[in-house]
């Protein structure tokens, strides 16, 4: 079937309470600008649900993008029909056949708001169901259960017929939950925590640790094409906050810890985000870490490493298992450009035996002894050089200009 | 058919680098666990997986018990046949046939070990696809990505063959990453958090705040519940800390302070559960915060309840959308206890309008002005109520004999 109208609604649990209104609206916001191109498609809102009046627009094109969308739950394909009997089934049947998977079961919801149409909204289920049924044989009526229900409203202005949802990416409209510092390292994990972390509402600027020129320059278009791909759902620039490490990593280098190496790195790093949190009012740190998948995300470890920052330390992959996290990277499309083999400066030094169980009270030592860590951290975020990085940029076109940018 | 042999697969990713060893002991002392009530069923390891040998014993009953093992990512049920050409067509169109779901498209796997065997891998790849196909023509070969995989191992003492793989709990085996504490309320999330945080390889015991006269014994009924839930999973009985806040909740109220009640009962709980860590020798504390749910999950909220505890904080479902917990609480058992309506000790007092945005200096003013909270803290925890919560005990028996539980 051709849709008409396409009905989007919120996720069901998350638009709650006294933030509905606001959540509304950014809603709205971000479904115009997946619109803007489409200049005859016309929004309106009623009952915390959006329609949109397609008057011509692609209805595939326009779904694939929403789809995307931060707060959408799921959305239907609807079909406007006068308000004749025969139009209504045969509008109904259509619906049915054009299910991208046939079901087994389903059942007919009918709503006669415009109370002069002949046919109540029983004898509608009836006269519905039975033409639809007519026509598909294998098709089974189940009330309590169905795998299917085809909707049909009778209003004044016409008969609104849908029967297939579309599941969206759920979570809270972008940026509706404040803002927290990503550590983007390169890997597969953090762009996914990163992800989540928008998906659920969080505004998220990105920082990211190189050790130039022990890292590469490819490591670093990397990292941009991650907040690219990230920025895609956004639907607003990413703030990438590009960290000089190397005289920081150098000097832990020379204080001979090797299995210390990796906490007293990640300590630091974990200061010089929440430095930069705080100078963008970010008011948590998102990380890519998953319990026990490397020596720094033991329960020891993040123990010791956690400590060096007061700000929140969010783990949206924490419990989770790495087949699911590549299974979401994978989805969003940012697997591939995880998987390159450029070094990011935690796997350049990587000690042969990294600590599980690191101590405070060594760790701490280690710090103090590492003449002017205080002012190379200081100085690391004041030579911090930031990104705005945008759906829409060329990778090539950025990176043929950007030959110094170490 | 009816299975010989059990093939168990750990989860891909998880088991890796020198914790090999110590995970596959692990596991292997949960699936004897499980097996203990089969006493013909025998287990051998070979190359990174498990094989049981049921001679005889129930397939069905053991593979159920298998599903919800941690650690476990997948397994097969598999039948061994005498190394003879028709023996193998047969056995294996035996395997396809029953398949819980006819699919669309297969490939045949031969692998031989026995190079006695009169046909190489190439010949019986084709042998065995040919007489399945025959006798089921609607399967279509696809080597590339097929639906399903016939495996078929030719070895010196017979032909092993299997065509379905059963998947499992995934994540580590239980304890081996280690104990955190986890914050059981009552509610729905976080008997979630717990179960995920257990799945990923902690062992938890769990803590419960209850403020009797004003909750009720049901209360208390229903957190036993729930641990006991969670004690099915893990094989093992779990601690469940009760913790008694009534005094210092009622503190809190005369402070008049009503829309940092939350805040401030939740910096409370950390400590004490902070100190119930210790002495447990626990590296974390897990809880079932998701962001923006209610106002102790603002970015704001967490950041000055979180500064009360310094073990790491884990929240597994900090970006997991509602819908998506619910299905989790419903898939492992949990849910219908958590929808029972009695109040926990964070509902008892909530305040209209809970702030989402408190201040850490007021916060901290208003806590050093109650008087006594560290007496108070120091002895909720001198007097608390351990139990130890076993999968099999019996609710009413046990709630029977504690009137006087309070």
């Amino acid at each position: 079937m051709t849709p008409d109208i396409i009905l989007i609604r919120f996720g069901e649990h998350t638009i709650k309470g006294r933030n509905r209104s606001q959540f509304e609206k950014r809603m709205l916001q971000q479904v115009r600008g997946v619109l803007a191109p489409y200049r005859r498609a016309a929004i309106t809102r009623s009952y915390g649900r959006i329609y949109v009046a397609l008057n011509g627009e692609p209805y595939a094109a326009i779904a694939e993008r929403l789809k995307d969308i931060f707060g959408i739950g799921s959305f239907s394909p609807v079909r406007r029909v006068e308000n004749i009997l025969e139009t209504i089934q045969a509008a109904s049947l259509d619906a049915m056949l054009s299910l991208s998977r046939e079901p087994a079961t389903f059942k007919v919801s009918v709503r006669r708001v415009e109370k002069s149409f002949p046919h109540d909204s029983q004898q509608m289920n009836q006269l519905v169901g039975a033409h639809v049924l007519r026509a598909m044989p294998r098709l089974k009526v189940n009330v309590r259960e169905p795998e299917v229900e085809l909707r049909v409203e009778i209003q004044p202005e016409g008969t609104y017929i849908f029967s297939e949802v579309v599941e969206a990416a759920g979570g809270y409209p972008f940026a509706s939950n404040g803002k927290a510092m990503l550590l983007l390292s390169g890997g597969i994990d953090s762009p996914v925590a990163g992800y989540l972390s928008m998906r659920k509402g969080l505004e998220i600027e990105a920082v990211h640790f190189h050790s130039y020129p022990f890292t590469s320059e490819q490591a670093k278009e990397k990292v941009i094409e991650l907040t690219r791909r990230l920025s895609h759902y956004s639907g607003a620039p990413i703030k990438l906050h590009l960290v000089s490490f190397t005289e920081i990593q150098t000097a832990f280098a020379q204080a001979k810890q090797d299995n210390l190496i990796i906490t007293l790195m990640r300590r630091s790093m974990l200061r010089i985000a929440q430095m930069l949190a705080v100078q963008s009012d970010a008011l948590g740190i998102v990380t890519g870490d998953s319990l026990g998948q490397v020596a720094s995300q033991t329960l020891s470890s993040m123990n010791v490493i956690g400590r060096s920052a007061e700000l929140p330390l969010l783990r949206p992959l924490i419990m989770m298992d790495k087949e699911d996290i590549i299974r979401i990277a994978k989805r969003i499309g940012t697997y591939e450009t995880s998987i390159l083999p450029f070094e990011d400066c935690c796997t350049l030094f990587l000690p042969k035996s990294p600590s599980t169980n690191p101590n405070l009270n060594v760790v701490s030592k280690v710090e103090s002894f590492v003449p002017e860590l205080e002012e190379m951290i200081a100085q690391a975020v004041s030579e911090v050089e930031t990104l705005e990085i945008s759906p829409d940029d060329k990778l090539g076109a950025q990176a043929a200009g950007d030959d110094d940018w170490f």
